[in-house]
């Protein structure tokens, strides 16, 4: 098994790292990180990461994995992301969107008419590349997973490793990294939190909101045309 | 808050990144990842990441953060690392050790007489050090935090948030990153997977765990001399 994972500025790290970690323990998953360049890549909160091929060296991959964050936005109106994403996508056995990760999949044309799951913030613009937006943690459409915020690329990567290897393989890694989650308070949904906890992140965000929303609106026009 | 990671070869980088993914989000928290050189450090499973200072450069810290991983069995009969782990801890706050990383802790001579959490295939070495092993997830002895394996280290991180800036600023980022998981299998634990999972992951792991009481040993010997 071929795992590329895209790897683009300002990327939400653990969007990669969590899924990484999952995936790299799975016997004959070979990974590597995709990026413009060889160039180093820094996080939307300055972790710095090194790609291991280019948009012209990357092997194709039975695996495509495509995180979030803030730099999501830039990559959706980049042609050379979103050409590059279909490109894969189109010889992938499975495509696997996380976070706002989905939006990139979607301005690829890969969610027409699919359910798809997206950071609880953004999942309204899933429908702008016409997908069905799901509230659910982990989506499955097809050959294409999308799963919710930041952590749930962990819990998806080990569905992902169940699927195909089987529950024992999936199950031994969940051992290996010790995943018996206990978070500290209840909440980690909108639904869940309390209201003003859930105001703190949406005014937190307002502006990146307002930047998103545009550069969606800009790829979908682009897809359309 | 200066908060500074170790940050050595062969860690398991997603002790460093999910831990680092939460403090980064807590307001006023600056981050630096610490290794000898600047020179790029590869985890146990191929990921490449930059360091921001090296022994030399870094700063006093409030909070040290020191992961796990194979690597811990070099670092921990490396007198550079057990001297750095040693000063740096003597001037923070709190120490926070994430999977392996507290034999690290246990080397440089800060477990003695304290309750400390491991990773469950390491957790029996931590006596050699004067410590006492704790089954928890989570176990804090005065201000040493310390974890289970791997994935331990996001709820660690989430909890000293909250200690640090209060339980909303903790249920923000817990909100943020959409921590609300769904392990696909019960199990994560020894206790709680089927005994032939436990078989595969020690079977997995024998050779790494007789270098590893190889090291400790070696380290106890140092610590006591």
């Amino acid at each position: 098994m071929q795992v590329n994972f895209l790897l683009f500025s300002a990327v939400t790290q653990l969007d990669l790292t969590g899924p990484y970690e999952v995936l790299a323990r799975a016997p004959g998953f070979e990974i590597d990180l995709v990026s413009p360049s060889m160039e180093p890549v820094r996080s939307d909160r300055g972790l710095t990461l090194l790609p291991t091929a280019t948009f012209d060296t990357a092997k194709p991959c039975d695996l495509l994995v495509v995180p979030g964050g803030p730099g999501t936005d830039d990559a959706l109106v980049d042609p050379r992301w979103v050409d590059f994403t279909a490109r894969q996508a189109a010889q992938a056995r499975f495509v696997f969107g996380i976070c706002t990760g989905s939006l990139l999949l979607g301005a690829a044309g890969l969610l027409r008419g699919r359910r798809a799951a997206c950071h609880w913030q953004a999942r309204e613009f899933l429908s702008e590349f016409g997908a069905i937006p799901d509230e659910s943690r982990m989506c499955a459409d097809g050959n294409i997973f999308t799963s919710g915020g930041v952590t749930s690329g962990i819990d998806m990567a080990i569905k992902v490793v169940a699927i195909l290897l089987g529950d024992d393989a999936a199950r031994q890694i969940q051992l290996q990294i010790e995943y018996d989650p206990e978070p500290p308070f209840a909440g980690g949904t909108p639904r869940t939190s309390p209201d003003h906890i859930v105001q703190r992140c949406l005014d937190a965000t307002r502006k990146r909101h307002a930047i998103r929303a545009q550069a969606v609106a800009q790829a979908a026009r682009a897809l359309d045309a």
